[in-house]
């Protein structure tokens, strides 16, 4: 049975790394000893062992063990015996190719749909969608595949942004970016504000968080979910 | 002889398509009555004739048809036959994708390094670079590669924005994820804000407009450069 946590950001504006959401995940883990962090994302290009001090620091107010997946010789042995498992943010594009290289990606799916504790921030929630294809992140490395996990059945955009009515940058919104996502393929896109995340419990998937969330489906206007919905029939 | 005009984007704020930069247009495109237009990046989705009727709008104001690459059988063809080039904004992805599958990559090469001029805009500037690995675009579909014209040898940033230091937002700011980029990548990237172009002729690259561009070199801090800098050294 699944058990996820696909959080939209690691930390929010004035606050500490997964500060806001720290109470969730002492209840999310709380059979756990011992969490695989996978540090591929490398926020900033930070190195594994930077990356895993950083969750570290942060599952010890738990009283959490954090160990990094890049310090197994066999990725897909780690996955498989894990406790829990922690995907961490930063450049997607480099967490999906270091994935793919150490072939991790069919272990997670399989440790995560056996009931292996799982958390997402960011980077980590975004693999966790049908594809990485809207994701924000810059593509600073070519994956063999932008495939991802496809544990929940659409697609995710953390960090979601309302358009900068003020802004006379002429950028695309997120909003537009997400539309011509739409016009290329058909799964749904749910976008994820900070502070918010999607609870996986077997087949329930909830809206967590004070915030709404915007969905995007083929051929609709987008529209705003509110606060513990059930996406259950968003396919 | 290399001819060509690299610009940030195609439409200012408060301004028409391509309105900031028709005079320059005009004498880059003096000797030409006839501009064939790439309108394969499709911004916000719209088809190849709305995006060519956008383009020949613009141009009519300088008396210049615009033909869509779109509507020849033979994409190889109609570029090396053609009198000058426009490769519009849009998607990135979309874009090269499209590129790659009608065979245009070495045409355009060929074309630009014969004397047939060139202009860019947004995502139609990325692709002179060697790689799209810094585009700003969501990656929407993937492409079989993300090696670029390489017709200047640095990599392109357009749309190069400023950390807005009042956000309260956590996404990375561009400089953090053209930093990233660094961290995997050798190449210099020129961060081209909007109404800044790069002029090449021959073998001088030039920044036009009244802005600076920052230059982001591997091992040393991003740095400004002034307009009617010379970027001949950036390799």
């Amino acid at each position: 049975m699944k058990n996820m946590i696909i959080a939209s950001t690691s930390t929010l504006f004035d606050s500490g790394y997964l500060e806001y959401i720290l109470d969730d995940l002492k209840s999310h883990f709380s059979n756990v000893q011992t969490v695989l962090f996978i540090p591929y994302a490398r926020p900033g290009g930070i190195t594994h062992d930077e990356y895993t001090e950083r969750a570290q620091a942060a599952f010890s107010k738990i009283n959490i063990n954090v160990v990094g997946l890049h310090t197994f010789k066999k990725a897909d042995e780690a996955i498989a015996q894990a406790e829990a498992i922690f995907v961490g943010g930063g450049n997607t594009f480099v967490l999906v190719s270091q994935l793919y290289k150490v072939n991790a990606i069919q272990p997670i799916i399989d440790a995560v749909n056996t009931g292996t504790p799982y958390l997402g921030t960011s980077a980590g929630s975004n693999i966790c969608g049908l594809t990485m294809n809207t994701t924000n992140d810059m593509p600073i490395v070519y994956p063999p595949s932008f495939k991802t996990l496809g544990l929940v059945p659409f697609n995710i955009n953390p960090h979601y942004l309302d358009p900068d009515t003020t802004s006379k940058h002429m950028g695309e919104t997120r909003e537009t970016r997400i539309k011509e996502f739409m016009c290329y393929n058909t799964q749904p896109v749910v976008g994820l504000r900070e502070g918010s995340w999607l609870e996986v419990k077997g087949n329930d998937i909830t809206l967590k968080g004070t915030l709404t969330a915007r969905i995007f489906e083929h051929n609709i206007e987008p529209y705003e979910v509110k606060p513990e919905s059930n996406l259950n029939s968003l396919k």
